[in-house]
């Protein structure tokens, strides 16, 4: 076999990157625990016509056929593209032995068969966290789910800054009803207005009234309630006088306007310098989906990859016929927030391995003297592993620097032990039933590099 | 939608198994990490020339096909059936930047698309340790990936009893050249010899002689070596006698039994009455792999599942042709054991969410009130969640127990607090910034139940 070379889109990690991984992934599980967040995971595929249901053509799915399998391959099964439509049908499987509201979270690989790009990959892992009710689920909720996740983005400490921008699809939806835009127009309207961020606001306002063949009034409407987004310089919910100075008056853009500003106020307690939110009521992407509040979010410097946190409110999430599960939820992109931090070195690890020790050598002979110092070690939870071969010390000493393992432990014939911390060369006397490493040598650390400007 | 039907093969869990499980590789990892093993994870797909190399056509691969990919799928990506391929591939693409001896843990899901049946799934979660070198991987490191599982498993308290059987490729090919059978006849005796467990030896017998076309007296030695087991090297009785009793004698004989006895002899001090390891060299099942040390594992009244644990020496895991990577490794079947144990309720968690105290809700005015005693509960680790209605406290802590939520916490009006253990119905005054549940209280506890007679 040829050296292998890798699929594009299907990123992998070397140890240390990985190691980074494990950390944030750990983070946030104990993050959604403390919410009192359960964890599950649902199978990786799901039926195709589950898949397809809403024409989900685009999400680019990957049908599953055995090799040895008679035709019929693509009537069967596919891989999710997501966790929330495996979540959906989990909620309705189980929803007989699950109590209401019921809080998970998820943390799993989902695929697409898109073409990979930066932050765009067709194997990655998702970090979802939802809030589901049985018939109701009241309006807190949506504060909740935003302000757990936002403890856990406060918690990854490595993060560039970021923003979570909140819209709030009653909002939209009154407002344009309130100027006379409603049915299908509503829908137009909004894939025209997400174009904001590309095409100069001249060139939107024509499309608006060429394509939507909504009137030059609402077309200038529809762009200066777009343009409106809270700001540092004004109150949390300064957006709210902006709206109403619009002069738009309807039931659904009350409740919806109530709702984001009791979301942004619910939450400011938590923004701080690096992690913020901020009504912006130019977020349309995923409006179509959601029937409330709706989530995004920029990472500061890494805007091209997009939102790496979204969400909102689904007021149907799941229903049998019977009963209804509305839900509101965020999903973290985790590997298009890591994959790019860590490819370029910004983020990273103290070391390649777990060990703290690497407990030395002397010959062949003393292995077993060896091996149990290493678990006297394990005993007391310190992780470490003996020198593979008894080379020269001065070798060991250098097998355990490239691994990046802070201390070697050496037991002298005499029955004498003794520790080096290699870093500084320090070397002192030590018994392996008492002698303890620093806290923060015990597990190796995440470290940060400044960017590159 | 209507109620969706679990797909046969998918096993899934509900909150409370899967906290099981949660646990359980979180005991794994950590267990891993103490002897020095670093985590990874490999993509979930692999080019199908390389699941297919070795004419694995039984493992059953699920290949993918990009749901709007114009043909040419076969000729591309399936899904892993196991973590040792993609193990290997992961060393040869990034050889240049491991070091070795290279020691990996990998907990992941593989696929294949066999029959289900009882420990048999289409999708399930596999733990593998392996340790590689470059070129040369010396024999004690077999000893010490043993020792690790072995550790591993005495961790996991709640597993009924185990054994851990061992043979080594070295012994039975030395045997039978050392008996005249060489070449392909190997390989025939030993599927034959395989057969011991669903066929009477007599039958096991005359099929080696019609079979395999070897004589009355090789055949005999054959079952003779084969009905050797025994977790005592030393011994006149023990295995090492016992096949040196055979009068077999060959050079590669040799080196296969000092191997296996000092693989016994290097691991006794972990067996205790649950976890046992033997010699058993009835074992053949993979043999054709592996170049040495060989394992599989059983659990004690759950022997239909076959082996939960198995593994061995490759001396050619890898290569590119220019360097030879060599490996010993075990991978633990975390579906095929946890899964019949969960599902017949033999383990489980305390409770369905992580929550160890449900702050209650007096009305919906005072809500801020609670959520801020959940974050100062939460701000020194301790899970917690607020009621999601204001409903009467006798409703609240009943919401509570059918959680298993052990607490409910109680604002007074007049800024006093009290917490109610609504096991034992006490209730005491309490502060949130001081006041801790007891250990066992912080996380749900994994129980155990009786297994029916």
């Amino acid at each position: 076999m040829s050296k292998p070379t890798p699929l594009s889109g299907f990123p992998e990690f070397l140890p240390d990157q990985r190691f980074v991984e494990t950390e944030v992934l750990a983070t946030l599980a104990r993050t959604f625990e403390l919410h009192g967040f359960a964890g599950i995971e649902t199978r990786a595929v799901e039926p195709l016509d589950q898949l397809l249901r809403k024409g989900e053509t685009s999400k680019e799915v990957y049908v599953l056929r055995r090799l040895h399998e008679e035709g019929g391959g693509d009537a069967g099964i596919g891989l999710h593209f997501d966790l929330t439509v495996p979540f959906a049908r989990y909620v309705l499987e189980h929803a007989g032995r699950l109590e209401f509201p019921f809080r998970r979270y998820q943390i799993q690989r989902a695929w697409r068969g898109e073409r990979p790009q930066e932050g765009r990959f067709r194997e990655f892992t998702q970090a979802d966290i939802d809030i589901v009710g049985r018939d109701v689920l009241p309006f807190h909720h949506d504060v909740e789910v935003t302000r757990v996740m936002l403890d856990a983005l406060r918690r990854l400490e490595f993060l560039p800054g970021l923003r979570l921008q909140v819209n709030n699809r009653k909002l939209i939806q009154g407002f344009y009803a309130g100027i006379g835009v409603e049915g299908d127009g509503v829908d137009e309207v909004m894939r025209i207005v997400d174009k904001l961020d590309k095409l100069e606001p001249g060139k939107v306002r024509a499309m608006l009234v060429e394509e939507a063949g909504v009137t030059d009034d609402q077309a200038d409407q529809c762009l200066a309630l777009a343009t409106i987004h809270s700001s540092d310089d004004e109150a949390d919910d300064g957006f709210v006088a902006r709206v109403r100075a619009l002069g738009v008056d309807h039931p659904l853009l009350d409740e919806g306007l109530d709702e984001l500003a009791a979301l942004v106020r619910g939450c400011a307690d938590l923004a701080d310098d690096r992690v913020r939110i901020e009504a912006d009521l130019s977020i349309a992407r995923g409006l179509d989906y959601y029937t409330g509040t709706v989530f995004e979010t920029r990472l500061d410097g890494f805007e091209s990859l997009g939102s790496i946190c979204s969400g909102g409110r689904y007021d149907s999430l799941a229903s049998d016929g019977r009963t209804t599960y509305p839900g509101v939820g965020i999903s973290l992109g985790v590997s298009r927030l890591l994959v790019p931090l860590v490819q370029r070195g910004l983020v990273g690890a103290s070391r390649v391995v777990p060990s703290a020790v690497l407990v030395a050598l002397a010959d062949e002979e003393s292995r077993s003297a060896s091996d149990a110092i290493a678990t006297a070690l394990r005993s007391r939870d310190i992780p470490c592993e003996v020198a593979a071969a008894p080379q020269k010390f001065g070798k060991q000493i250098r097998y355990a620097e490239r691994r990046g393992i802070p201390f070697v432990w050496f037991a002298g014939a005499d029955g004498g032990h003794e520790v080096k911390d290699i870093r500084s060369g320090e070397q002192v006397a030590a018994d392996p039933a008492a002698w303890t490493p620093p806290t923060e040598d015990l597990r190796p650390q995440v470290t940060t590099n400044e960017r590159e400007q």
